[in-house]
């Protein structure tokens, strides 16, 4: 069983496993990525995955068989486990609990070769539905505070496999980032009543020198203080703390301006790397006025030296305005 | 001149070129690794760095000339610059400045194929003690708040130059995560009115298991939530909040101890790339009874995904006892 262990110094959870290592050459490393399909997230190889929890079909069919478009399964290799008790305990000053939580794995197509950017829109929504059916699913168990969605896309950005993918990371815990944008956006919206993610949108799109893409129902844009070089988010234009309460019109708006940001970033960077991540509310502030969901996209195209690992000191050389023009004129069609 | 801008939704601070850039591709890239000496770093060779600001020398000698032990030169690709007034301002809802600050490189030693846990002990000594001297020079700027030190050592972990050298960057303001490490510390102070740093030390030396090695002078343990395998930090026995406040007799027992555990660092895993950041008080909190300046070592074994990147919920799969044990049972003489 993991477990959770909280870094009393700034508040950070950590998942530690507990499987004992007897050599420094032994712990387990992530591995190599191997080239070209088929692999077991392929469509007629789903008896190499542990039993779907998710699969939307055609035509009515068995689980676990082809014929699926998007299809969910639990990590094969999770960091969390879903049996137990939390066991919230302490150890002197430190605190800790079990790691006990859920780790799926959304298959986003049954073809190996294609990419989450490439996907027509309607397989966009049913990616971006998957997302949502399971993060509601998985909120229903009392324990879990948190769905966290991320990809990991290319090898330089983590990714093991090949096969397009995003996984879900259901945590009894908020993660530390999450944390923090909630309690900033919560003290903002004490002194002003209004929620600043709302009001950012609002600059943005009155400004427009960082848009990327604008849809009806949602916004894509470069950060004023942007991390990396071309890092954008999408926010729902609707005010909205939690991704599970979006409705189908605006799932397809979202998947629309998310197809554009991966199409103009693949087209304008040449396929890099990148991470996503969906930022939601934890359970306990599902309506919160001051929290906003919004998709972070990170291209990784440098590595991460100490001074942004160790110090969260970023430098960026490129300015947000240069890389929403770039992007904004990049063309996708 | 670059700007310092700070994200609202989680108050981090990023610096941002302001270089135009014109094409996707146009944007200023890390240079590879050259491989081999000599290069810029290399005796001999100070004409090709700015000129120095500091150098401890056996024999007195003119600056930008042989005969070095150690040597601190400006960056030649700051990220901050020393000129200009700081002029905050806002943005709508968003804060920025000018990007004022230093950014220095200090030179390890003249020889390139040596390596900073490789050096003698006095050696060790030099080079903290360069740390020291320029903290205190750079802190004498009133502009100056926080001075980060930090070395990226193997190209895996941002390095860009082979030759040993580690980096100080003097901000005008305090970097996220050392901000993070103030508040906390200082609400467990306003609790327990004890620092929470000293109760971790006491707390690590009589469990023992998370120890790598302890002198009179300073403990090396791995955390106990570790964000990665074999994370390691040295603390100094008793209370600071600022390195420079250290004295010769401590800074030689924290040199021995820096010196041991980048040794068995490079015996048990074999040379791995690292990052290596020193956190210590800001200006305005010299005194502070409730932080505690401090080492932190993270070995780069993996890649960070976005979990990690995205979220700060990492995962780490080698127990930090068993790190600890790992450490403290290698060999080093």
């Amino acid at each position: 069983m993991p477990e959770l262990r909280k870094d009393p110094i700034v508040g950070r959870w950590v998942v530690i496993a507990t499987e004992r290592v007897r050599r420094p050459a032994d712990f387990p490393r992530r591995p190599a990525v191997r080239r070209g399909g088929p692999c077991a997230f392929c469509a007629g190889h789903e008896s190499e995955t542990p039993p779907e929890v998710l699969a939307y079909r055609d035509e009515p069919g068995r689980p676990d068989t082809p014929g699926w478009r998007v299809r969910v399964v639990p990590s094969k290799f999770p960091a969390l486990r879903i049996e137990g008790d939390l066991e919230r305990r302490g150890e002197g000053i430190y605190d800790l609990m079990n790691g006990i939580g859920a780790h799926e794995v959304v298959i986003e197509s049954p073809d190996h070769d294609t990419e989450l950017g490439r996907l027509s829109l309607p397989a966009l929504e049913d990616v971006l539905r998957a997302y949502r059916d399971r993060i509601t699913d998985l909120k229903r168990d009392a324990r879990v505070r948190s769905v966290v969605v991320f990809k990991n896309r290319g090898s330089d950005a983590g990714a093991t496999m090949e096969h397009p993918h995003s996984q879900l990371l259901a945590t009894p815990v908020v993660p530390h980032v999450v944390a923090d944008e909630l309690h900033h956006s919560r003290a903002y919206h004490d002194y002003r009543e209004r929620c600043m993610f709302c009001d950012i949108l609002r600059q943005e799109t009155e400004a427009g020198a960082r848009v990327v893409v604008a849809t009806p129902g949602a916004v894509a844009f470069v950060p004023f203080a942007a991390r990396v070089p071309f890092e954008t988010w999408i926010l729902p234009r609707r005010h909205a703390a939690a991704f599970e309460q979006t409705g189908d019109a605006e799932l397809r708006e979202v998947a629309a301006a998310l197809g554009t940001v991966l199409g103009k970033l693949d087209r304008a960077l040449g396929d890099p790397p990148y991470n996503l991540v969906l930022h939601g509310a934890p359970s306990d502030v599902g309506d919160s006025p001051s929290f906003h969901w919004h998709f972070e996209i990170l291209p990784r195209l440098g590595g991460l030296a100490a001074f942004e690992l160790g110090s969260a000191l970023y430098v960026n050389p490129v300015p947000p305005e240069d890389a929403g023009r770039l992007l904004r004129d990049t063309r996708v069609d």
